[in-house]
């Protein structure tokens, strides 16, 4: 007999569209340097799961979440064909701006995610909350890399990594305080991809070092 | 008393040779980017290496080809010394028209290897021929990170990659039809490596996204 | 009881003083390149870590010296807040040239370190030297590939990477004498170390492929 269970429901229909969204992202930033097809997929797919793997090589985990799920390689593949028969320049930033919200969701789920396994392998606090930054947000920089631009991450100001610490830092805090894990969770989740909302709809912007 | 092998006789002759070009590719690539010695050194060998290495970091597996064989270390570096003392920026262009076929035989021998070596780690189909191409394309896409260059594999639209996809997936449908392993090694080899050098000589290209 | 060990203080004064100097060069890098707090940090702590923790994924070898000793990330964090106080454009050629020598020092202790764990770990002669250069010069060559430049250490022309190679070297070549580790760690230490201050005193070139 299935038990419903709404919270872990949630978190997979995030889980799925907040992926889709790292994808696109990837899928995105290989179409704006003109990659070809093998490009578009392996960008597409490292936005999408270097974050992620790069935390389990890190910590020395195995098996990679794409390597359990492999239907995600097909599903990846799928986007890729489905994009280049049907998205065209027109639609590029139409998609960038279509993704904002889920890639904020994405933030913040991977961060409270991360930090968890983190925690869970018995890293000490800071340590977890880089290794959800890690998961949340070296996707797109791995995605940069491979694009031979400059990491987004790092460079355009806007603040989203500060947000995956803030995230992971709640979740630490409240970990050792002993509130139940499905607290933290929700509570670095909702913290996370509440804030990165307010700052694209706000505008807000981190402080640059003063030259 | 040693037993004649000749399958695997030639399967060492063409891994020497495949192993070499790549890390010309690397040479060449390196010098073209103006690159002092430590860079020559640091290029050919991630070239030659860095798709093995990264595919057994995935698949946390130790040791290294070129730790358990390190003499090929040794060899690399009398390459980067010869070539230094030898080839002129004249050369460059020969060179690498003179490594196409053998980088061919290699494009072949590590997809097919690859691939195989993640089926008996126990991965799906899909992510051991993505372990493939790791191990045949990513010594390239981590050469030309280096040299700060948009990855070739995913950028030029010559079909590269996409051969190591359709041989690794022969082999992985033949496993699945319980072909033995050897055939499979052999088909998968014989499907990439031809269908490289067919689009070597024909100039095939890959479609672009139509933007 | 506590027993004074010279030769330890005197390993850890050093250790503290180039980690600091490696993450000053992740931070000036990233000035340069006008990343946001965010990428500051991050590249510091590339450049700081990088190296290490690159070599102990190679070797399988946990934990990461920064999970290890996490307050390490703590000393990095406030770092890079005091920087982005008090420390201004005109600073940066500054603090590049007063971190020199300790960067010097850096290369040789950790050249050595890196080299002695390889070889406990069972590693081949050339092999171990390998691992030795790669803690001591992979933290710069991660910190340029995240700024998106042509890593320095493959491309500069001054010996850096080819001192790590004599001093690794050295303390192989002792190490299969039957010298005792710790005079082998010191030659190796002294012998790159003081390499590199000669070449920053007396402005050594590489040879450059002629072209």
């Amino acid at each position: 007999m299935a038990i419903v269970d709404p919270i872990h429901q949630l978190q997979f229909s995030i889980e799925i569209v907040a992926t889709l969204s790292f994808a696109l992202s990837g899928l995105i930033a290989a179409a704006r340097k003109k990659l070809d097809p093998v490009g578009l997929c392996m960008v597409s797919g490292v936005a999408a799961f270097g974050g992620g793997t790069l935390r389990d090589i890190l910590l020395d985990r195995r098996p990679f979440f794409w390597i359990e799920n492999s239907y995600w390689l097909w599903l990846l593949l799928g986007l890729v064909i489905v994009a280049m028969l049907l998205m065209r320049g027109r639609h590029l930033q139409l998609t960038e701006r279509a993704i904002q919200i889920p890639d904020a969701l994405g933030l913040g789920l991977f961060t409270a995610l991360g930090t968890q396994i983190a925690l869970e392998h018995g890293l000490p606090g800071i340590a977890a909350v880089l290794m959800g930054v890690v998961t949340a947000v070296f996707g797109g920089v791995l995605r940069d890399l491979f694009c031979n631009e400059l990491p987004k991450a790092f460079s355009d100001h806007q603040p989203y990594a500060v947000f995956a610490f803030l995230g992971g830092g709640t979740l630490v805090i409240m970990n050792a305080l002993g509130v139940a894990d499905s607290i933290g969770l929700i509570a670095a989740f909702g913290i996370t991809a509440l804030l990165r909302v307010l700052a694209l709809l706000r505008g807000w912007r981190v402080p640059a070092w003063r030259e």
